[in-house]
């Protein structure tokens, strides 16, 4: 552990369970010396353990429905009661989609549910950003992250209207970004991080064949949600003040390989 | 003229008056020997001009709204009805940001209008294909084509939310892609066009200062509505079948520059 | 056919045998009506049988060592000659790497046969170019194309190093068709075509498991040298006036797949 | 300082003097426990003063041209001597266009010094990759950057040549870091800097100009040859080991950034 966030205070979306990117960077952050605030959606709180969490790194949690600006509202002035001061840092690692859930075709999409999805995924990320912006409730040379997926990029067939939801939400990080930068000094990034074994990703048809694939592809292997949580530190550091409306891919190398060797082998059945 | 969409049927979206790429594209599909049919929503039509239009290239016109599913399941029917048979070419043209029309900005945006451009610029795509491929209304080999813009790539501070929206209709692209292809031999792009003086794009602050620095920003100019109108037409014939799932830059080379001379001559203030 | 090409000129580099994109490029040109002269490496014309080709498009041939630039001004002479004026296309379809040839691993490089594989392969196109850009031998709207593989974005690790030659010969294409757009009006491309197999695509190491790879990871299957054939016409017609600085992606929807259905139910051995 | 880099050995290339990127990225290691060698080219070493900046950090020097295999295989040997075992970093930074010094033309190369600033910017990285390789010379979880510019994706026209020799560089890390990751666990990137005053980039005309344009584009600002150092030492560190293969922008946002509202107000002279 380095210091690297000592001094600093933040929030801290979507921690669930202990499987959650968002816990492993919490518990990460706190070693390093930052202090944040922990947020959920009430009903995800009611499913995890949120509270464990909480109790262990010293930190407060707010309920927060991200698609709900007063409840945005209210964390965000209240976070920075708790802490004593602006924001140096957030994390954005919230993601759902009733189409997957319920498993509905891509083709065959009930949009009321795309809509729900849509909202929840990527608009989400537009209102804490606005909020933030509107409270000026960031320091400068602070540091926004939100959690994406290559999907956005190319297609995964089993990803769903996730794909398109991860493609909005990575504009956002760009389009906001472009006016955090320039009005507030803010960086805003998304890490476009492995398939990992998330309690929420299991919702996806065929992931633990997808994650051996992937694996298989990465030259340095699948990122685990533990290496996320300390490369989301190094965002969060002032070792990276000039990277911003980036969409930084954490995979092992996976997002650069055309096919691995080891993929072609199994592919063609040698071996 | 080459006859090069002889024997073809379709539907284009979105022909207001003769700034339009779409009418630009109907004109020149009608040359080529296309047939089809012209829709657009009711509001749009009472605008514009679309009579004329289909008067001179003897089409009809079928109303549709095209967020509204019912009206897009009339449409495709009554157009296969009309032309005698299934589908080759769909142009999607259409795009809204109430957000832009009532001059909010991006940092503080009414979210039900971010809504509603969403739903009217990027939704709309997904359910026209949802619809074209229920009822199995495209011919194997046929093209889907939508109209984009950089801003789903770069920020352009005033283009405001329907950066987010483009960004999430070209995932729709890739995602629907992907399915229209393997399962109907279908190809969906989307061509990324230079700002063009349409009568929509004119809602945009500063409209006509960003066209001019497009122009000298690109080593062969903007490309005008004209001109998409004929890179569409390559798009939906034959010589084409094997492109699919891209986001298609036509715009003089802008995309590719980092700065041209001409502009860098301007802002340092030589000439 | 169409007459896209009735009344334009130009030169085709790298028709060997029947299997080659050249080879079918230019019956395909021929058959739009467009003029041409075909070249090749005096190596190469003994190996294959251009004559062949010759004789079909009624052609003429002139030898020419795309490396050496006195060869290379005298082709751009000759051609302009015997075909009556400036030119309107260009296809530079010119690969070779001696370290595929000789299998020497990407880690174990012999650097003369680097050097000699990028002249080959990449700086031959920044010499014809300028062997056409001095001697002002192009049309206006005139088009040049060369062919590329998406090695160079994502790696496959037998393609060695071809994939650093692509990815130089993609940036001449971007910074030489800068200046050819802005001076000359003519535009500059490189298609990114599906692996191919053409006689020279042979030498790879294990490609017919790679060519059957890539086509279950595309949405339409690979694009074959007649596909592509097809498409280059389209780039060298006067739809496509405002594309330039491009490298486009030919390939059945391959570069936006993350991983295909039919290529994951072989993975985990579903069937 | 937090010492991120404490225990670690590297090679630094290319510190000429206190405005070098390298330079500062060999403070900045240093302030963080790294331990390294530095080199450069015997005549850059007669032009700068390494010997300074050695002193400062109590760092040996050993030259090396390194396009030169003899001069790298005896520089990582000797290295791994002095600093008592393998190697943890590596930094690249090299670049050097003979037809930019002596003011060619992109469109009028001469093609010696084509090759001559292929070999020192390009497959000088190679090489230096290629003899850690068979030396074995990395840890695992070691960590390799070169630095290159955005020129690699978009043209800026003064650039030249170095433009197609970063898009080489960029995608040697690729092609390299597939097999430095599978086969022992090393990461490859490269940072995509800000124009950056350095003594060697100055060599390139109206780079004044071309910075300050930089900077207005960016919402952030360009980021400093300090920023750099800081951000480079991130990715010497073990919080972004599964990072690999990629071109990370350090750009203050300019990458992604269509137009900055600071630059169209220049452009259309508005104040």
């Amino acid at each position: 552990m380095y210091n690297l966030l000592k001094g600093k205070r933040g929030i801290i979306f979507g921690a669930l369970d202990e499987n959650s990117i968002a816990w492993k960077t919490a518990e990460r952050v706190h070693a390093e010396g930052g202090k944040f605030v922990l947020t959920n959606a009430p009903i995800a709180m009611r499913m995890g353990k949120i509270n464990e969490l909480a109790e262990k790194t010293g930190s407060e949690i707010i309920p927060a429905d991200a698609t709900n600006l007063e409840d945005l509202e209210n964390l965000i002035v209240k976070a920075q009661e708790v802490l004593g001061g602006k924001l140096d840092f957030v994390l954005h690692s919230i993601g759902m989609s009733v189409n997957v859930r319920k498993k509905r075709h891509y083709t065959d999409q009930n949009y009321d549910w795309t809509h729900k999805g849509w909202d929840v995924s990527a608009v989400s990320f537009h209102k804490v950003m606005q909020t933030l912006y509107k409270q000026d409730a960031m320091n400068e040379w602070g540091s926004i992250v939100a959690l994406t997926y290559m999907a956005a990029q190319r297609t995964f067939p089993d990803y769903n209207d996730m794909a398109d939801n991860k493609a909005y939400l990575e504009s956002i990080a760009r389009s906001f970004g472009y006016f955090f930068g320039t009005d507030k000094k803010v960086r805003v990034n998304t890490i476009s991080q492995s398939p990992t074994p998330t309690t929420a990703g299991q919702g996806v048809k065929g992931f633990d064949g997808f994650i051996a694939y992937a694996d298989k592809m990465s030259p340095l292997g699948n990122a685990s949600a533990q290496d996320c949580a300390d490369y989301t530190v190094s965002l969060f550091s002032d070792l990276t003040r000039k990277i911003t409306m980036q969409n930084l891919f954490h995979d092992g190398g996976f997002s650069n390989v055309g096919v691995s060797n080891a993929v072609m082998e199994q592919f063609v059945g040698e071996e």
